[in-house]
């Protein structure tokens, strides 16, 4: 397998890139090639400094760099030869099998947007973050911020991407899905929540165990946790800053060490049609997350399920 | 003043009412008349036993008890002589001047709702709470539960009671309102957002600073901060379960003493035209804050700062 990295993204680019791809490349994984997109100037010095094997590695050159808070649509536009738009070239001419960038995340979700098909029988792609539990596991929290607006039957769709999800790359035999709502009842929450619960009740490809409340969110409850883009951006923001503030009041202790997202790989786009992973500072976690979503066919089994659905 | 406590509601009721009431006499507030709602035969032995002075307490006899699970709209219709039912009466009569309960939640919505008006020029009351921030401060929530669906008006006369209620009971002279979103910029987030932001951008009563995002609720950005109750109701519920978690896990730090909402005084129904406090445990603080409200004349703050809108 043939994965791509934006070489060019995050704020210490593009050396803690090509620190992860030395990282990895020692870790194992032989059968896994990497595609390396960025300034080839920059990048030669120090992948020969980091002894990185030429055989296991290409470099693309891409000499154009999309800045962390440059506008996304109107940068993907301009800039046609920097590494987000050069990577998902490749990954639409089926040139690689995964584009990962740790990039501006906008251009990211733009670029998937104009490059990448979503899955056929999906309305809008979702993005997904693992959440802590309290029991040490992790559960799977999407939309956390695409689709601010939300239809009902969209939240039944983030419900099935989520179990493919939490199945095939968390190994979860048969995820829990639960609703987030303001009450366990059926019946209660905003009018969102009202028409989606019968719609998650419904559907047979789920196991749906009904409402959870926000005080469940980082209990061990569900292993996957739908709601609109607003509420799951605001709780994965705010359960980042319990971090930070941790940090910062030097409040040390295992549990708030997992709220460091830069553990868990990337946030995966869900409903396109190739693997795109972004928005994450761990580049060699970021590749593994890639390889599992490749190896397990995730992409495929999402594809066939909606096939069916449909 | 004339303040009356529902001295049935809550897991350990009467004791733990009866408790605050003592613990309120004892530490001052002199013009302060109690009126105890609640079972008589339950509650004159432990007052005899606590020693209340009878000239600061009357009781008047609820032989009814709504608990904590019962549906609100039906125990409320049905049990005329619960102590909530009772309680509203007393209120709506002008013959207290606040109502205080830690019991059923819903009944005591359900029964401002039936029982007290709205101010006039209000669409809906909302529900606060005050949110712990990383300086040792705290900004007020709202809403957080009442209202699952809101329109853009809703949003900002939510932000014009949340900015009276930081001034006359937090005591902040021009508090900085913002509006819970996701993205930093104008013209971000879901529809409602989009809508809200000029709306409080052109409010001349209100101090608004703009978009904050979940990343900055616990930091000290905004006094006031407003959303719909769904999302108010998430967070608030998911800052409660972190107090629970450390306290599980026995992560002991001031920091996390004050996410025990039991500190803060109970929440206050903002935007109806009586004070009502209910969903706390601690009953001293609730009556701490009901006092406050009456002192200040913060409802009549309200009022004519609607009547002016109007």
């Amino acid at each position: 397998m043939n994965i791509a990295l934006d070489m060019m993204g995050g704020d210490f680019a593009p050396d803690e890139a090509v620190r992860g791809v030395a990282r990895f490349l020692t870790a194992g994984q032989e059968n896994v090639h990497l595609t390396l997109v960025g300034d080839k100037d920059q990048l030669s010095p120090l992948l020969t400094e980091l002894a990185v094997l030429s055989a296991r590695v290409t470099v693309v050159h891409a000499p154009q760099v999309i800045g962390m808070h440059e506008h996304p649509t109107k940068a993907l536009k301009e800039k046609t030869q920097s590494s987000i738009a050069v990577g998902f070239q490749l990954l639409a001419g089926k040139k690689i099998d995964a584009f990962i960038s740790a990039g501006n995340t906008g251009a990211m979700l733009v670029g998937a947007h104009y490059f990448l098909k979503t899955i056929q029988g999906v309305i809008r792609p979702a993005i997904s973050t693992l959440i802590p539990k309290n029991n040490g596991g992790t559960g799977l929290l999407l939309d956390v911020g695409l689709n601010a607006d939300c239809k009902p039957e969209q939240l039944n769709q983030f419900a099935i991407l989520g179990s493919l999800y939490a199945r095939h790359i968390s190994g979860i035999e048969n995820p829990r899905v639960g609703l987030i709502n303001i009450g366990e009842e059926e019946g209660k929450g905003n009018l969102l929540a009202q028409s989606a619960y019968p719609l998650l009740k419904a559907n047979p490809s789920i196991h749906f165990i009904g409402n959870i409340e926000g005080r469940d969110i980082l209990l061990d409850r569900a292993d996957v946790m739908v709601c609109e883009g607003f509420t799951g951006n605001i709780i994965l923001k705010l359960a980042e800053s319990i971090y930070e503030i941790t940090r910062q009041k030097e409040i040390r202790h295992d549990y708030f060490e997992r709220f460091n997202f830069e553990n868990y790989g990337g946030t995966p786009l869900l409903g396109v049609s190739e693997p795109v992973i972004s928005q994450a500072l761990a580049f060699s976690n970021m590749i593994d997350l890639a390889v599992k979503m490749i190896s397990s066919d995730l992409l495929g089994k999402m594809k066939s399920r909606f096939e069916r659905l449909g």
